[in-house]
């Protein structure tokens, strides 16, 4: 277990406000680890409405095989969360374990099995000490606080170094409104979905159907534009609640002009959440942002971008400070999308270092090399074919990440 | 530079014999490297044919775009190679250099230009020092030897800790002939075509289509089967060149029965040459063969294959002797393959450790953490659904890897 906290993290864990018909509770169950808080609960209040992403691994935990068949109904009261085990890859055992869980909470909360979703992060393979957390989950409907943000994003870290939380205050119709979140990862990272844990929650009064378009356009541009390693994990889930306790006009359709700056806020405030991630990427020394443009469209520049991410090459270059453009080359050519050698140009912050084809006349290395000595790398590339463009998030690959995980699960 | 052998590498280069028809000659032309050798010459007599295989790279290097241009004629007199410089995004300019290069070889040999192919590996983006290549090449034709097999696999390695070769011997139609070759990578390795560079030689007699649709068959199970860090190099390049100086009869279709041997020793040649590259992967020090089985098909085993090969997940539990199998489950799960967890089924070392979606019943890890403390790693996945299997090896990630890579250029 990583001990220090990630070189890349912002100073502080930003002040998360309540939001009305949300509450949290935390405790320490022993699952994995000792000394520290491993499980949560989300309480919505009746009547809200959630979306949600979920992994699209072939082999998905059980518990987001759960949320895949609950999420439909477009109704949640509440969000069951633990660390320290996946609850993956444990057969019927395990969706067993799920059931017994969720119902333990809709006990609790007086509420259906079905309102209560549920996630685990951890080890793959093992069984859920299933009484250990019953008996945990019991005493938390007697724990709810309002605004214990900070607790709900430490009780669900794993190899995290540092609790993630971001807020975002938007309106919709004119009136005020919030979208808060947290969000846990660090390694097993990629699209998609990117995500991990991540759970949001709006005081916003919107369909699910509205909700889950608004969701999935806000992932595409933020939590699946995050790698760490591109391994895409078996748990990766993403839950967006709503309350429906701000006082704005009534939507129903998600293209809905008044949806705009929640919209963007949406974006925004997940955008944020993803870059936490990436900036505690295992080992992580470097925070690397690569644009792509001039490609042959939206997707194609991502792809190229996530390539150029990837890359075990490119990412210890990086790590060794070395402004070894003639990798990130290599990797544009993988990509598998259109590219022309004589028509790519590659600049590293900010400065160009090749231009159709080949090195920049008089290229001057030492701006280039001033900027590979920051915290936060600058790429772009512009493959001068198409107007598609992206942009793409990932941190280095060091001797940290190796350190992490040679002995993660011993 | 890695100075120190792979742990993983054979006791020695093996006895290659020579090839009637065949002569190599080496230089030392201080492109990048001091004290060793970096320009290799290889000649064949008239009348020989010649196929190969080229990387897929959208940003290929100059002289794989001058292979790709020469190789439909089928002939060649010449392979000129160099290590160091990879020729690579370097414009026009490199095409320029690929040209005078190979003019000159030409020259020197009285033959066509068309007739010489060439390779070069080493770092992207920098011009070829082409006057210093230019006045070396000029002396080589003077010292060619029959057998130099072991100078010119030296000559053409990068960060590559050994020289790389192989022999079969064989028969078409009851002839006996032969098949030889060398090659050199260590990183940036993976299909396709996963090579770096490979020279292959047989004295069969054999028209370049035969020779083509032999070599491809080949590499599909071979080359095309390892990886070491997922990233596809701009300079992939494997050439077999035939110099018909074997007595057997005449063979004019690749589907021809009398080249049943001839196939299965050229498959087993590369193979074994491809397994020596993953040997001396960056860093490695546990060479793994995953046998994927019960797939949908030969190809969607050959992914999960390589989704498992390229984990950097898996590769660093290997790396730490951890039998972590739920990461073998997580890279399944995002190869995008069809897969069902509750048929997978998983062994380590032989042992069985999950059957049908969860850990087998009594598991004993003591069996598997013993087999983990080896340098052969073997992984056996059966997805549990069709008939479909391929077997990939790839290497662990560890400190090596980062430490090789994070100053490469520097």
């Amino acid at each position: 277990m990583a001990v220090t906290r990630s070189p890349l993290a912002p100073r502080r864990f930003p002040k998360l406000p309540a939001i009305a018909g949300l509450s949290f509770a935390t405790a320490a169950c022993g699952i994995k680890y000792k000394g520290r808080t491993d499980v949560c609960l989300m309480v919505l209040d009746p009547g809200s409405t959630v979306a949600g992403v979920l992994t699209r691994s072939k082999t998905a935990s059980a518990p987001v095989e759960w949320c895949r068949a609950q999420l439909p109904h477009g109704r949640a009261r509440a969000i069951i969360v633990n660390s320290g085990n996946a609850n993956a890859f444990t057969g019927k055992t395990g969706e067993t374990s799920v059931r017994r869980v969720v119902d333990a909470v809709a006990a609790g909360l007086g509420c259906r099995p079905q309102d209560v979703l549920a996630a685990s992060t951890g080890v793959i393979g093992q069984p859920l000490p299933t009484e250990k957390v019953l008996k945990t989950v019991a005493g938390l409907p007697a724990k709810l606080l309002a605004d214990d943000w900070k607790g709900a994003a430490a009780a669900i870290m794993t190899t995290d170094t540092y609790p993630k939380g971001a807020v975002r205050r938007t309106e919709i119709g004119g009136k005020p409104v919030t979208i808060a979140g947290i969000a846990k990862g660090s390694g097993m990272i990629a699209p998609d979905m990117a995500t991990m844990l991540s759970f949001a929650f709006t005081d916003a009064r919107l369909p699910s159907e509205v909700l889950q378009t608004l969701l999935r356009q806000a992932v595409d541009k933020s939590f699946n534009c995050i790698t760490v390693d591109g391994d895409t994990s078996t748990s990766d889930t993403l839950l967006l609640g709503a309350t429906g306790k701000a006082r704005h006009p009534r939507i129903s359709e998600a293209r809905d002009p008044r949806l705009a700056a929640f919209r963007e806020a949406l974006e925004d405030l997940l955008r944020d959440l993803a870059q936490q991630v990436v900036r505690d990427g295992e080992g992580a020394s470097k925070f690397i942002t690569i644009n792509v443009r001039g490609a042959a469209s939206r997707n194609a520049a991502r792809r190229v971008g996530l390539a150029i991410a990837n890359s075990p090459l490119v990412k210890t270059a990086i790590a060794g400070e070395d402004a070894n453009w003639g990798r990130i080359v290599m990797a544009v050519g993988k990509a598998g999308e259109r590219a022309d050698r004589d028509r790519l140009s590659i600049a590293i912050g900010g400065v160009r270092v090749a231009e159709r084809g080949e090195v920049v006349p008089g290229y001057d290395e030492a701006p280039v090399a001033e900027h590979m000595k920051g915290s936060d790398i600058d790429i772009d590339v512009d493959l001068g074919i198409g107007r598609g463009k992206a942009t793409v998030w990932t941190c280095d690959l060091t001797h940290g990440y190796i350190s992490i995980n040679a002995d993660y699960r011993s």
